[in-house]
């Protein structure tokens, strides 16, 4: 069974109207971090998975990339994508990664933003990533940093009585699997990987490792979003880099 | 200054004794990982960066190693190395990693057993060992896994008042550097750094990443030693193989 929270209308909304705020860890952290480890979109066949509403497909065609798809499992998102980022060198489609099926195409960049960890089976989407990508063509991805996903509770700042943050918790490390959250609606599952099973994966399907980012906050960030400073004491992700 | 406890008398006491024991997370979780991480040690010339006591540089060339040279900063660890592991094909010699000289001399697998958390510049090592390896020569190392190194306590289980392990506190990741910690004598320093240095320096040396390894006990460990249960809780050290 495919997660599809993002089709979950109180989800959706809470969700969309976070990401409209531009206040979020995605616009400090995890897209600058993204698109820092990115060379060049110049004449770049890209294929977008988890696009949402396909801003980050029309920050490509607008830093010339040649062609963007973007997919995404949500129907909500690729209605929002064709309405708000339409373009004609984008080609949007509703379907969930483990069920993508493209004859034929391959692509010089493949991205992923905080996609992977809802996934369940990892070792699928690195095999379909590596025979969709050319030769020296690159996968970069973001996920939720092990280091977050471990701890089964997800529940994993501490704090003392006056609500100061003492420490992050960390256990269950080795054991990976689903992860069950609240976050806007209950029951959301996250996967955790180990590190070494995240990078490991990509090793054994014949990609090279080019780069690992746990980035912090972008200094714009610091000031509107104050407790983005805690991404020094714990990195929310980690983004990867590797090449065919 | 370079750091180099196992020339305190009172240091090199206990820790010697605690070695011959034979029940240690060196012999069940580190040592296990390493040796697992070695293709073959078959004709091939060896350099082994802190060998202490030399039982590794025996392991290898008992294990058909053609020749090895281990280095050690302490006096005490090259006296016990050429009384007990002694051997025509292993030299030891008594330099630190960083003042170490070998000319016209390239090895087929560099091996650094816990050392590397002693050393304050990463950098220079990892440029050093890509210097000393032959083409396709490998290296493996062992340090403190950063998720151990990151907290600058360093007394990182959280107990309940029971004594019960709640969980492992988390903190300072992005802060590199030193770290004071007691072990058996007060003022140990250790280097943290972070998953993401570790790894982008090999690469940006030139090494190609082959795997990481974070490893729990071998079964054996998990009787002698019932505590190294928790090694699947959060994970001690981490164990990185580059090629050249």
């Amino acid at each position: 069974m495919k997660q599809n929270i993002y089709d979950n209308d109180i989800f959706f909304k809470s969700y969309t109207s976070l990401r409209d705020s531009g206040i979020t860890y995605n616009d400090f952290v995890e897209q600058p971090a993204i698109k820092s480890a990115i060379s060049s979109l110049n004449g770049k066949n890209i294929l977008d998975l988890g696009c949402g509403t396909g801003e980050f497909a029309k920050y490509c065609v607008e830093n010339g990339a040649t062609k963007v798809v973007g997919i995404d499992i949500s129907k909500n998102m690729i209605e929002h994508a064709n309405k708000e980022n339409k373009h004609e060198k984008i080609d949007y489609i509703c379907t969930s990664i483990e069920d993508l099926e493209l004859q034929n195409q391959k692509f010089d960049l493949i991205i992923s933003s905080l996609a992977v960890h809802y996934i369940a089976d990892y070792s699928a989407i690195i095999e379909k990533v590596t025979s969709l990508l050319n030769k020296n063509g690159e996968y970069i991805f973001s996920t939720e940093h092990p280091i977050v996903t471990a701890r089964k509770e997800m529940n994993n700042w501490i704090d003392d009585k006056e609500g100061n943050r003492l420490h992050w918790a960390l256990d269950n490390y080795q054991e990976e699997g689903e992860r069950e959250q609240h976050w806007y609606i209950d029951g959301v599952i996250k996967y955790h990987r180990t590190i070494s099973t995240l990078i490991n994966t990509l090793i054994n399907n014949g990609l090279v490792l080019e780069k690992i980012i746990e980035p912090q906050s972008i200094p714009t960030g610091l000031e509107k979003m104050p407790k983005l400073i805690n991404e020094q004491r714990r990195p929310s992700f980690i983004v990867i880099k590797a090449k065919k």
